[in-house]
């Protein structure tokens, strides 16, 4: 019987939405992390881990809203009946952290963490349920100074991954700002939370389907081109106007039911003209503490040589997470790519974060002031890998020793050791299968070299060598040009005690990272 | 009214067994993890990241007998209604990864892999929830040649981090040699499963208890010192005897109810005696099969150098976990340690392993043959630390530069960024304190030096460079020994222009570790 028709045989596959990591995915997270950590390092920021479950009340629920409401969370009860949540971010740990130990910290506490976070939300291409993120956050820093370094730490970050000055942004808004907009939309009766909320989402969607579409989610709503309709703020055609203002664009046709935008703003960037443009829209005390913030954080950045060009002031950044009070920014990547169907994509953003000076008083009952932002560690390494920017480390090489016969694997293994003590990456073939096998075995580890050591090599001493890389090139090459072949011989014989020097010898031609002895 | 009498304000706390972890605990794990890593990546293992989340059917119930059954992982329900669960070791997650791509997979695969699993139980000291595994297996190796390899590396990885000879032993069993006792036990009608299972279960305790109190808990059963019953197997005194004589000890006054047991086994190790030994107890074919794979790892280590003062037959390994089908082994420390209590106490088992050859067969509907073992990564360096083998990483230093005039913070940012630009770490100080507050942060920072530039500085174009350990130092020294003070001033003035290569000459005078420029 065919094992595949064996019936109620488990399954073997992951849920939606987590995936395994390859080696190559692996090593290459590393490298970013640890680029990421010397930036951070450097800025006085250190490490903290903390565990993957927490109390869910002490998470709280700050997620972006969603589809499925009171969801996004995975949680389960413990033994005693209270609630857990796997973390579904790295700012709600950090601030049940800081409560929890505030007085044996220095302050501002300047933390840095890594880690998986978990979302129970509908995955998607590209969207994960477990993913990698990357904060830094300073904590019990009131000044807007904070906000302005965490901006600038971004940049330096990006920059020193291999992201050239022009190919990203660094923008900047707040949320008190956004404020001052609702104040100058409302008049006298301000607008209510829920179509509040329904605005900032439109705002959001402004890099993504430009002004006229986000005229039509402020006010009727809108249907997109599958057919499906998405409810408007319902706010009137003037309210929406003031909002496009905001944003820098005016009405072609004003007065119109729908009318159509243009841009209206500098064409280079130009942060303070942008801070006057949105200080001539926005009403009320809050409103004007955000531009008064908005303009410090400009000074310093530009004091510091991080022109417009990498920290630019944006309205339309709003960012999801409910527990920002203040300036909030977010790094996009501002080139663009193609995406599987070959159309051009804009990447976007790849890290995000603002001030929350509400979080840690949740559990001290007092102020404390925190900003900070967060990478999205997968994103970021797809945009570098497009960019090019990150060659990959060249290989160390594996030996396999073939087994030819299985009464000597004792023998086979020594030779292994002698290379390991070398520092050489090498294996006995632990399997069951012939020699054919094995050499298909080592072709598919990517092996550089084998060792074969049969009763005749055994009997005079020697081990044969055979050189993977250069085998496969003469095979490719005997059908074009027989005489190439001779140059340098992809077998031969060595005596046992040459044996690391010989295959050292085949691991430099083959231009392998070079290694020494790990044995303490 | 003070904020600690507030009602009903969030606790910050962690649910029982998770913790936060410190940055000197993190760099202490990274680097283990690097230097384990490098041991496995020399035997030609390579990296696999699986998620931490699995469907439950996936994973299985292989946890050791728990207290509260049917429990002991996190678990939850997806939309569709599945159960999924968080792993629980690193091994089934690596079963399901195996039968998932199986077909593009070499044979032999040869996979480590690290990070954090959960048990949901009753957390303890020294006991969490959430903890870190290495593991390293070999799939779809049938010959115990790789078992033997496993335990080799095992003993190579200890040496590698620092573990002497002597101070160590990795000690192989066999569950096939543990069958044959079973069947030498029941003779014509073999012993019970839940009966066998007790029996498993006390065999396990012997490091710990003893041959007496194991000889109690085989058959009537265990009174502790706190008074804790343990219910006996149930066997009787005879049954124990041959138990006690296959775990290398006899009774003094055999025939007694409760009889009194000796060693009687070689003083030094010596695994072809023991495996002997072993054979004169077991019964039966099955055993028989594990009396051979036991001879053909001792014959393979031997040949290898790894002698019985590192890798040693110990019929008293039993390992918890229920999916092992063959040889199990464990790595102990042997050395004694004090305890808070100022006990001495064995450190014992920092890892185990075994050989599961049905783990992946639940979901291919065919025998996969596979071994592997997992460190438990805390355990490890927990003993490390103690063993005094792991010398701490000299710290890097920190500047912080005060804020003596809040206006002129784009400046000190600007300092700031001189010394990052010169791969030194700086910040400026960003809270809201006075000069005196100022000085105790970057004492609490464990600054190297502070950076003071008030408008007699910056008008002379200079900084006052503070070292502060020095300057501690002198602070001390002033009491007892006035002139020692000229040697080295902790404070001077200094060109705004040498600012990097004065505040150089201050961390290299505290041996500081020496950094390059990272800046791309």
């Amino acid at each position: 019987m065919s094992t595949k028709d064996k019936p109620n045989r488990l399954q073997a596959r992951l849920p939606r939405g987590f995936a395994d990591r390859s080696p190559a995915d692996m090593a290459e997270t590393q490298r970013l992390i640890e680029d990421i950590r010397k930036v951070y390092e450097l800025y006085g920021f250190e490490p903290l881990e903390t565990p993957a479950i927490e109390y869910s009340d002490a998470l709280g629920k700050f997620l972006p809203d969603q589809d499925r409401p009171n969801e996004g969370v995975f949680s389960f009860k413990d033994d005693d009946d209270q609630w857990l949540s796997l973390r579904y971010d790295l700012t709600a740990p950090l601030a049940r952290f800081v409560a929890e130990n505030f007085d044996r910290l220095p302050k501002p506490y300047r933390s840095y963490r890594f880690g998986w976070v978990f979302r129970n939300e509908k995955p998607g291409p590209g969207r994960f349920r477990q993913f990698m993120q990357f904060d830094a956050d300073t904590v019990g820093a009131p000044s807007v100074a904070a906000d302005a370094e965490i901006c600038m730490m971004a940049a330096h970050t990006l920059e020193t991954l291999g992201v050239p000055q022009g190919s990203y942004v660094v923008k900047v808004n707040n949320r008190k700002v956004l404020e001052g907009l609702r104040h100058a939309l409302g008049g006298a009766s301000p607008l209510g939370d829920v179509q509040w909320l329904a605005v900032l989402r439109s705002i959001d969607k402004l890099d993504r389907l430009g002004p006229d579409e986000v005229a039509l989610l402020l006010t009727q709503g809108r249907t997109d081109e599958s057919g499906d309709v998405t409810k408007g703020a319902g706010l009137g055609v003037e309210q929406a106007d003031t909002i496009l203002q905001f944003l820098g664009f005016r009405a072609l046709d004003q007065g119109s039911q729908r009318p159509r935008y243009v841009a209206d703003r500098p064409a280079r960037r130009d942060n303070a003209a942008m801070i006057d443009r949105l200080n001539a829209v926005i009403k009320g005390p809050t409103g004007q503490q955000g531009i008064d913030e908005l303009r410090t954080i400009t000074r310093l950045t530009q004091a510091a040589g991080y022109g417009p060009d990498r920290v630019a002031i944006d309205p339309s950044v709003v960012r999801g997470l409910e527990y920002y009070t203040g300036p909030v920014y977010e790094a996009d990547l501002t080139f663009d790519i193609k995406d599987e169907a070959g159309r051009l994509v804009r990447f976007g953003s790849v890290a995000g974060g603002g001030r929350y000076d509400g979080l840690v008083e949740r559990f001290r009952g007092e102020a404390v002031p925190a900003t900070g932002f967060s990478i999205g560690v997968s994103r970021l390494m797809a945009a570098l890998t497009h960019l090019g920017r990150r060659a990959a480390t060249p290989d160390q090489g594996l030996v396999v020793v073939l087994v030819m016969d299985r009464e000597l694997i004792a023998d086979y293994q020594r030779l292994a050791n002698r290379l390991r003590e070398a520092g050489i990456r090498a294996e006995v073939y632990l399997g069951s299968a012939g020699m054919k096998a094995q050499m298909r075995y080592a072709d598919r580890r990517g092996a550089s070299c084998v060792i074969i050591q049969g009763s005749d090599e055994r009997a005079k001493g020697e081990v044969q060598i055979k050189d993977l890389i250069q085998g496969a090139k003469e095979a490719a090459a005997i059908a074009s040009n027989q005489e190439w072949r001779a140059t340098r011989p992809a077998q031969f014989a060595a005596p046992e005690g040459e044996l690391v020097a010989k295959v050292r010898g085949v691991l430099e031609g083959q231009g392998r990272r070079s290694v020494a002895p790990e044995r303490a």
